[in-house]
Parts: C-alpha cells; sequence; structure tokens
C-alpha cells in the first residue's frame, strides 16, 4: 500500500514511570521490547527527549496543554489545571476530531474555581478531564482509604472487576496488585518484598491487558472517523507487583549495577532527597533485585499488548493513517544515584522515551533513525496540530512541532529543555532543607553538553554530560565552570521571559487591532483621535 | 470622635491618566488641590509610588488582582483577563462587603473563555465586571463607530444625559466632548485645537460631576453597611475638554516647561515612540499651551468634587471607619522627552500619586507624613485585605499590605519595582523596529537609585535618578555602569522567577498535603505506601 498524504488520526502512547534505557531500542541489554523496537524502525527514536516535570501530574498537564509547568501552574500531582488552560481535545474537537482517553491523565477538579465561576455540573464533568472523552479512564491506585472509597467503586477498571467476579473492598488492591501468601492470604503489592510473586489476578485481566482492550474497542468502533485516542498505560508504575508470567521473566542477574552515590557529591537538596524512604531502600541491593526483575516484566508486558495493537493498525489501515506517538510521562530511579521515585532531574527520571512514526512519505526520509535533538514533552500537542493540519496556537503552545525533523525540513531548533521540580509538597525535604513554601523548587536547563540544576536557595549543580553521562560529578562549585554557569542561567533567564505570558489574545488578533488603530500614525479617518490636532 | 480601632469600608478612588506632579501635594506650583492635599495631610503620601503598566488595562487589572501584567496576562488595552483570575470582589464579598464600581475599570469580557466553558449568561455579566458590582460604570470614551454603538446606547451615562435632554446620536461625544463653534457646529474634543473651549455641556453634568454623584448615592444608601467602593474617575484622560469654568481657569503661562528630548538619546524603541502622531504633536510649544491648561482643569475640577464628598464622609461618620486610597492608573507624557500619551516607563507616565488614609489610631505615627519606598499598584489589594482584617492570598497576590508602612511596624520592604509595557500591539512602533509580535517587551526595574528599562532585542536603558530625576541621561550604553546593570538585569530574574505560578492551591493546603502524605519516611499508617518494604 502507498504511504498516504494525509494524517487522519493521533495514537498518542503513554506509559508511566519508565525509564528511557529500559527498552531494548534504547539500549537494555536484557529487556527485549520487539515491539515499541518495531515502532522505533518505523519512525525516528528521540535519544535526548526530556519530559516537563518528573512526577505524574505536571508531565502530562504539559502534555496536554504543550506548555511548560510554570505556565500551566500544575506543580504537583493533586494541583488543579486552571479552568483557563485548553488542552489536546480543545484544539482537535472543534475539527471534528473525537479525542478520546483510555486510561490515566492524573487531572484533578478545579472544585475552586468550578464553584466561582458557577459552571454547570455537567460542563464541570467535562473539564474534569482536562480535554478528553473519558471512554475509559483507569489513574490506577487506590488505597485502602476512606478518602478513596467514591473515586475507586465508580471506577471503569472496578467495574470491570467485579463484573469479572474478583470482589472484595478494593479489588484493585486485593487482586490486581497482591499477591497470594502461601496460606490463602492477600500480600500487597504497595510492600516491595512482595515484588517477585504474581498477582492474585491472572493476567488476561490486568490493568495493561484491560487498558489496551479498551484502546482496540475504541479503534474498531471508531471505523473510519477520524480520532485521537491517548492510550495512557499505568505501568509500569508502582505498585511494583505482576501478573504471571510476567512476574518470573527476568531475575537478579539481569539487573544493571546502580549508578552509584558519589563520594563529595553533598549538595544539599540532593542529600535531603537521600533521605527518604524510599532511597534509602532502592539504595539496597536486595530491594533493587527483588523490585527491577518485575519492572522489567511490566515492561514486557506493555511490550506484547502494543505488539496486538499494533498488529490490529496494521491489519485495519490505521497504520498508514495514524500518527503514532510512544512515550513516558518520567522515569524512575530505581537505586540510581542512592535515590528511589523520580522526584530529581537527573537523567533516570527526566528523560523519557520518544518514538514518533509519521505515516506519510514526507516522513520516509527519516524513517529508522535516531534524532539527538533535544525534544521535550510539550511538542506532543503541537507536533499533532501540525500532522492534521490545524492551525496552532502560538500565543499558549511552548511546544514545537517535530513533524519538521520528521520530514527532514527543520532548520534551527531549541539548543536547551527545560524540567521543573517544586518539592514544597514533600514536606520531609522541604523542612529539612528549612526552605520556605514558595521557594523550593529547582529547574533543570539541559543544553547539547550541559546539564545545570538551578535550586532556590542553594547553589546550582552542573554536570558535563558528554564527558560524565551518569552525572557522577558536580561541577557546580567549581570555579573552573563558572562561565558555564553563567550561560546556562542566562538561558534560564531567557526562557522565564519566554514563557506565554499573553494567552487571551491571539498574535492574529493583536495583528488586526494594531492595524486597526494604528495609534500614533496620521489618520483622519480613525475613530479614536488620539493626538491629533 | 476618637480614632476607631476597626476599618469597615475601603473607598479606592482612582483617577485616569493623572500625572503624579499634578497636585499641589506632590509639587505643582500653580494647580492647587486643597481637597486631594487635606486627604495627604490626613495619611501618608507616597512620593515614589509606580504603576505596573502605563495603560488603563494591564494597569487596572493589576490594580484589582493585586498581581503583575505579566500574571494576570492583560498586556493592554482590550485583552481580556482569564476567567481563573480573582479579583477585589472576589476577596471582599464573601466576607459580606459589598463591593461596588462607579466609574472605569476598561474590563474586557472574556468571550471565548465564557463560550469555551458555557459560562451561565448571568454569571458571564458578573466576571464580565472583573468582580465589581457596576453601580454605574463609565469607562467613557465612545467613539461615532457603528462598533461602539451598541455599548455607549446601554451605557448609564448615555442615558442619563438624554433624560436630561442631551440628544444626539452620542451625547457622550456631541455634548461632554465637544464645544460649541460660533454658529453652533459641534467642535469635537478629539481635535486638541479645541481644548481652551468649554463642552456644550453645563459642568453640573458632566462626567466627573456625575461620577461623583452615583458615588454619593451609594455611601448614603448603604448607611451603616460594609462596603468597598471603586470610585474611578475617567478624568483627565482624553478627550482634554472641560466644562465651564474648569476650561478657563488657568492659562499658558502656567504650564510647566517640557521635559527636553537630550542630542544623543537615540535609544531605538524610544525614538520610534517619538514618531506617534501623538508625540510629534505634544513637541509643539502651541499643542501644550492649549492643552496643559485644561488637563489642569480636568484635575481642579476632581478635585472641587473630592471636597464635597470628604465633606460628606466627615459628616456622616464613614470618614472615621473609612480606609481611603487615591491614586491614577498612569500619568501623561505631555510633551515631556517628546512623547505624548503614556506608553512609555518614563516617570511621567509610570510614577502614579499614591494617598492612603488609614482612620485608626495605629495609623497616627504617619499621619501627614510623606513615604519613600517603592510602592505598586499591587499593593491596594494587599492593603486592603489587611485593613478590613480578612485573610491574605500569599499564593496569587504578588504586592503587599502598606498598613506595616502605615503604622511604623514595616521591618524590611521590597528594594525595586516593576512596570512593563508590550508595544506589539502599536503596530507602528513594531514595524518601525522590524520586531515580531511576542518580542516588543519593556520591563522597567526602578530600584532606590537606579531605573533600569529592558528592552526585547535592544539594548537597556539605565538612569541616576539620584543625579539626574528627569532622566536625561540615558547610561545604557556606558561601560562605566555595567555593574549596575547586571545587578538590575539580576533584579529582572528574581522579579520573573517570583512570580506566582502555582495559584490554584493555596499554601495550607500545600503544607496539609504534605504533612498528610509525607512521602518518602517511614509511616506504616501511611495509605499509599511508596517505597516500603
Amino acid at each position: 500500500m502507498p504511504h498516504p498524504t494525509a494524517v487522519r488520526n493521533v495514537l498518542y502512547i503513554m506509559c508511566d514511570q519508565l525509564r528511557r534505557d529500559y527498552l531494548s531500542c534504547y539500549g537494555h541489554r536484557h529487556l527485549h521490547t520487539p515491539n515499541i523496537d518495531r515502532l522505533a524502525a518505523a519512525g525516528v527514536r528521540f535519544s535526548r527527549a526530556y519530559t516537563q516535570g518528573t512526577i505524574c501530574g505536571p508531565s502530562r498537564m504539559s502534555a496536554y496543554t504543550g506548555r511548560y509547568v510554570s505556565s500551566h501552574q500544575v506543580a504537583w500531582n493533586g494541583v488543579p489545571l486552571p479552568l483557563d488552560e485548553l488542552t489536546l481535545g480543545d484544539y482537535l474537537r472543534p475539527a471534528g476530531i473525537r479525542t478520546a482517553l483510555v486510561g490515566k491523565t492524573h487531572a484533578t477538579p478545579n472544585q475552586e474555581a468550578l464553584q466561582q465561576l458557577a459552571i454547570d455540573p455537567l460542563m464541570a464533568e467535562k473539564l474534569n478531564e482536562v480535554g478528553f472523552e473519558a471512554v475509559a479512564r483507569h489513574d490506577g491506585i487506590f488505597p485502602d482509604d476512606p478518602l478513596f472509597a467514591d473515586k475507586r467503586e465508580s471506577a471503569p477498571y472496578t467495574r470491570y472487576l467485579r463484573d469479572h467476579g474478583f470482589a472484595g473492598d478494593n479489588p484493585w488492591h486485593s487482586w490486581a496488585n497482591a499477591a497470594a501468601g502461601e496460606n490463602g492470604e492477600i500480600l500487597s503489592g504497595w510492600h516491595m518484598r512482595n515484588a517477585d510473586l504474581p498477582t492474585r489476578l491472572p493476567e488476561q485481566h490486568s490493568e495493561t491487558v484491560y487498558t489496551t482492550e479498551r484502546a482496540l474497542d475504541f479503534i474498531q468502533a471508531q471505523g473510519e472517523q477520524p480520532w485521537c485516542l491517548h492510550l495512557s498505560y499505568i505501568k509500569p508504575h508502582w505498585p511494583y507487583i505482576a501478573p504471571a508470567p510476567y512476574h518470573a521473566l527476568y531475575n537478579a542477574s539481569q539487573v544493571q549495577a546502580p549508578i552509584a552515590v558519589q563520594p563529595g557529591n553533598d549538595h544539599p537538596v540532593y542529600a535531603a532527597f537521600r533521605q527518604h524512604q524510599e532511597s534509602q531502600n532502592f539504595s539496597r541491593e536486595e530491594v533493587r533485585q527483588k523490585v527491577i526483575p518485575t519492572y522489567m516484566g511490566l515492561i514486557k508486558q506493555i511490550d506484547d499488548q502494543l505488539g496486538r495493537l499494533f498488529d490490529v493498525l496494521q491489519s485495519n489501515g490505521r497504520w498508514d493513517d495514524t500518527l503514532i506517538v510512544f512515550t513516558s510521562d518520567h522515569g524512575d530511579f530505581l537505586g540510581d544515584h542512592g535515590l528511589g521515585e523520580k522526584e530529581f532531574l537527573l537523567e533516570p527520571a527526566v528523560g523519557v522515551p520518544l518514538i514518533v512514526r509519521d505515516p506519510r512519505a514526507a516522513a520516509d526520509v527519516s524513517r529508522g533513525t535516531v534524532d539527538e535533538r533535544l525534544v521535550e514533552t510539550i511538542d506532543a500537542l503541537p507536533t499533532f496540530l501540525d500532522a492534521l493540519g490545524l492551525p496552532s496556537a502560538e500565543h499558549r503552545l511552548e511546544g514545537r512541532s517535530l513533524i519538521p525533523l520528521l520530514h527532514g525540513t527543520a532548520s534551527a531548533w531549541r539548543s536547551y529543555a527545560i524540567a521543573e521540580y517544586d518539592y514544597a509538597f514533600q514536606a520531609p525535604a522541604r523542612e529539612r532543607l528549612g526552605q520556605p513554601i514558595d521557594r523550593c523548587r529547582m529547574t533543570m536547563v539541559r543544553s547539547e553538553r550541559w546539564k545545570y540544576l538551578a535550586y532556590d536557595g542553594f547553589r546550582a549543580q552542573l554536570f558535563d554530560l558528554l564527558n560524565d553521562p551518569q552525572e557522577l560529578h558536580d561541577l557546580g562549585a567549581d570555579p573552573a565552570y563558572a562561565d558555564v554557569r553563567e550561560t546556562h542561567l542566562g538561558y534560564l533567564f531567557e526562557w522565564l521571559r519566554g514563557l506565554k505570558r499573553r494567552t487571551t489574545i491571539s498574535h492574529a488578533e493583536i495583528e488586526r487591532r494594531g492595524q486597526w488603530f494604528r495609534y500614533g500614525e496620521p489618520r483622519e479617518d480613525s475613530v479614536v483621535k488620539i493626538g491629533v490636532w
């Protein structure tokens, strides 16, 4: 079949907490991900893609708005998106493109603003899905807490599990994220010591399969009608526990050695994060060897499911008219640098996989290549608009379309990537560091060669990624690198200065009004005669 | 009567386009403003108050939101305020304080967002008044254009004029802002050559008297109920034409000599603004001598009206339980620096009068004094909240309460003031300078001694206000001042970095959540067990 000339659909696949280097196309030696690799071979693999924030909410809101965290303001999980922010669906739906969600968004209702503006409840429900039509929202993570009871019970996946006979107060926990003990007791997946056990739930009902099925249902029901689908897997995010056989595909011998903590690398913020429980636990080899094989298994399961999905797309024609993007919201330290989780701006957390396949002939020039340019999570939305031939919104969008990179038509490109993290919400770190609530920001400026990490109230860190790709040697206090730091502080200023702060009026409208008034030029037909004699 | 211990009401008086130095308490030699001076003698006069933007919309939205222009995004007149922005009334109304408007706001409906969010029309009407209850909105300026016909006809002042027998298509123009020719023809106030003629409308029906009357009506009707009134005069804003006798109170001999253009002061942006028609016209002595006496008359009329108002407040008890603020949204070049209008960040435009009277005994220590500290238009809202004993909103508000300055309890204060202007909307300047629409910003950083003006794409300007208060000598290219410029560029960075970008969640809520989760500390009772073994 000849390559088409137009993109009609968008498939935006996102994993949660998937490290860039845990895919075989990105170099993992033991974890083979042939289906994701198949996508890379058919598109472009970006080797230096960065997320704008290393936890779910900030990163995802950047993906959906095309804007940096400082612009959309969702500095942490659970922070509401301002109602004025437009998201993916707001841009695509007016063009007749159904914009659906299967899986996770981590969007938080902006209750205060909804009440303040007396928004209609039906409209409010729509706004709570940040622009998506929630075909099957599944944010995962339903703790055994009364606070979550309503949300848990109304979740489609809970209903699915109950419909399939998996009972209990919290089947998400007791079946999908717990193992069975020798005497039938429930061993929680929250405890990493249980990571090597299989879930009580059979694989066919697991979160990853359930999510894939809902995506297939949607795509098949959609037929020839155009669509944008955000297929957003909760995995390999914790709880680190996998269904059989994925719980046992890998073993401790296949676990990569951790990036070690360097003596003398004692930046106060870094040191504070290493005190966290997850950092302390992931610094133990026992923990890594138990958890990481399961983390690998969870990724392998996603790859298998994507294989099924890609097969369908290749058989029903959608492979040829769909722009496919595969990425992750952020990584996972897994003990590297003495850290667990992802709340620090080093590569294991801030680097994400990003693979883009444009089916059009114009993209043949780049098919199967690796692109080293600095790309960002905020580039997804502008890329979709460009691929679909829809107008951009340069007064709001801070990302850039990747299409010129795919088509070999890009001239200049950005010279640094930005990521942000705000530990105001991390009471332990904030209190240890003695910082006030509005002075807990870290900002990454990653240029071609360097990574500069700026902190409120503490000196910056600097890493030479050319000669020190593992970020072992902090040059932030070394007088020999003062000029490099100054240059990057300059970039930080330039970036801050360049954030879009005039979002309620388009450039075209400014141009129109400028011509209309032409204040200051003699025009006798002007109705507002300012300064005329 | 003893001084009260509590402030119950707020009277927020704003003039439009009133220069700081056109009041006798600020040093004008010929224009006597005894009533405004009376307020200054009873309160504190701030000698270095700055507006955040030198045109109406940006400045006023800063006043009503307590936030810098870059935060509220209203970069120019007619740019809609994001619906998420909270304004004065949103803060005061929940405390049972009626928050009313008489006069001008220059607020622009955010139609796109209202539609996007499907806001109820009644709610939308309320939102269009940026948080005020519009007792009598009067934005002035109704040109003879079909575009303004609806707005003009529905305006309360138009109805008022018609009710009093002043007929015609546009009585605002033909009566309140035009003079009669020798043969009865209408001579438009838009043409500055008519500035020395009296308006066709008798003074008792003029905009300034009408506005004062509506304020008196409101205050008297309110009785003992608490209130906040924004009394917002459109004058002395153009059209520069005054009712008798104010058209003839001053003469050319009382016009101050202009601040002359300095040879060699050829910064490209400054040079471009001097090309504007209003700049060219105001550079002619003939124009200044015709216009400025009338500008003075319009101010004198406001002072007389404020005298009536203050007399009422002193007789009905409100003088003793009302916080009174008098200010202006921006100044007017009137030919200084070879400029007309106000679209440049030099003192005649960016400096505003600011007088604050706190009736409480605690303010006696400062009564009648002049305060030289750097204060800003955004300080008004936090001052009101403080005076009324209402909670602040430190996650949104960027201004600071002035109450500690009035009570003599302030310790540290800000070390620089910020103002912004965006000439993207000024097609002539933008095109002359060849700047793209998103690179037309000028930002003022005014420290104790210096004024630093940063420009997109052009070198900064620097003025030594200690030794050169008229801003005659631009030190922006002088190598001897490189360190001063660097320091101020540092302030600009610090300011940008400090803008509030986490407005949808309060500090208290962040604190609460931080304690709730305490990620990273061993807590067996935590329902979300992140990183536990």
